[in-house]
């Protein structure tokens, strides 16, 4: 049996693949987790419903949705009526899904509840293949934030020492995929899709459909929610 | 006559006495001036129609108030029900108006909407007097946040250099003040109390009062919120 812990870790987590991965590898590392999410205005708002299903799926101690209101700043076609990009082949540049300071935003909500709770741990999906072009998803801004956490906050001033987890930063999609079906992830519950039909279902043309989808077939899979 | 600039800034603004000042200052400066307050749940809530107010007083071109709910995290005398210290001679330490990871939070959004506007420059009241205990007051946590904001945005990645102005760290409450009034602000406009009457007169006796009264009163003063 595994050692009971209380060490407490925040899990950002949305309705994607990638943090609900995370959110098992945190727990299989002994953390209890303290989900937050967040409603932001996002087009593909069962993204949250999924998170909430995800949340129980992991076993959760409590689960928070924060709402800030993105759509004031504009700029992004996550949460505005821009066209998001469909078919491409290779995803490259920064592109108009983009939010500006999203995980900063995201890193900073999670900062401040780790400060009630006591906690030092915040867990973060981000990887070198959901980059695509995303500055806050690379390890270098990771490493700014843990600094900044530090100087930021009454703990960190008095020594705490926070860590940003980050254990998807160095796997493919398909290597994320095989770490979360080892631990019984059912990735049917997720929701990845940036434009999805009015019923939820994912379109299948986005990047963030396609990243998946290529993935499970590289696996000899196909991705679970589009069957 | 001073020349007409483009150049835009993001303005923290409060209703208190030291963001007013610092959006007197970056307008002395040649900045066009986007402000941006919080409803983040304060208890003291004349605060933003102070800061409404002052977004006018300086000519801001656009104001807008982003709501977020710190209430939610708890922990702070600010947003919950616990007792704002009074008559204190020596404020030291960390208070319980301390509100986690707030300068963060703020210096996010702001970056968010400073990347949508395309500038670089974000403009915050923190100063060595106000910061009696709060970490996120100190000159290494705005460092700290320059860097990330390099880091965290596609303009920023693109060469973008981002600066925090802090015209106040250095400054005395009695200094700000000075500034101020040399640039023809109206003090009795401002809101600093952290625990207002219901009718929104100041307490008199927490040590944002305290600070500014000791301020005014050392320029031979009154300060004209307590007249």
């Amino acid at each position: 049996m595994k050692p009971i812990t209380s060490k407490k870790a925040v899990l950002l987590l949305s309705g994607g693949l990638d943090s609900v991965t995370v959110g098992a590898m945190m727990r299989e590392a002994g953390y209890s987790l303290y989900a937050l999410s967040f409603d932001y205005g996002q087009r593909h708002r069962f993204e949250l419903e999924a998170a909430q299903n995800l949340g129980v799926e992991l076993g959760v101690v409590e689960h928070r949705i924060a709402t800030i209101d993105l759509r004031a700043w504009g700029g992004s076609a996550l949460t505005e009526d821009i066209e998001v990009p469909k078919d491409r082949e290779e995803p490259g540049g920064i592109p108009v899904t983009y939010v500006p300071a999203r995980n900063t935003l995201f890193l900073s909500f999670a900062l401040a509840w780790a400060e009630v709770l006591g906690a030092t741990d915040i867990a973060i999906g981000v990887n070198a293949v959901d980059y695509s072009g995303y500055p806050d998803c690379r390890l270098d801004f990771i490493e700014a934030f843990e600094n900044l956490a530090n100087l930021a906050t009454k703990i960190g001033v008095e020594g705490a020492q926070f860590k940003i987890h980050t254990p998807l930063i160095h796997l493919t999609k398909a290597e994320i995929i095989q770490q979360g079906l080892r631990l019984g992830l059912d990735y049917g519950k997720t929701h990845s899709c940036y434009d999805p039909t009015p019923t939820g279902k994912p379109c299948g043309r986005c990047d963030s459909c396609l990243i998946r989808i290529r993935a499970f077939e590289s696996l000899g899979m196909t991705d679970p929610v589009m069957s």
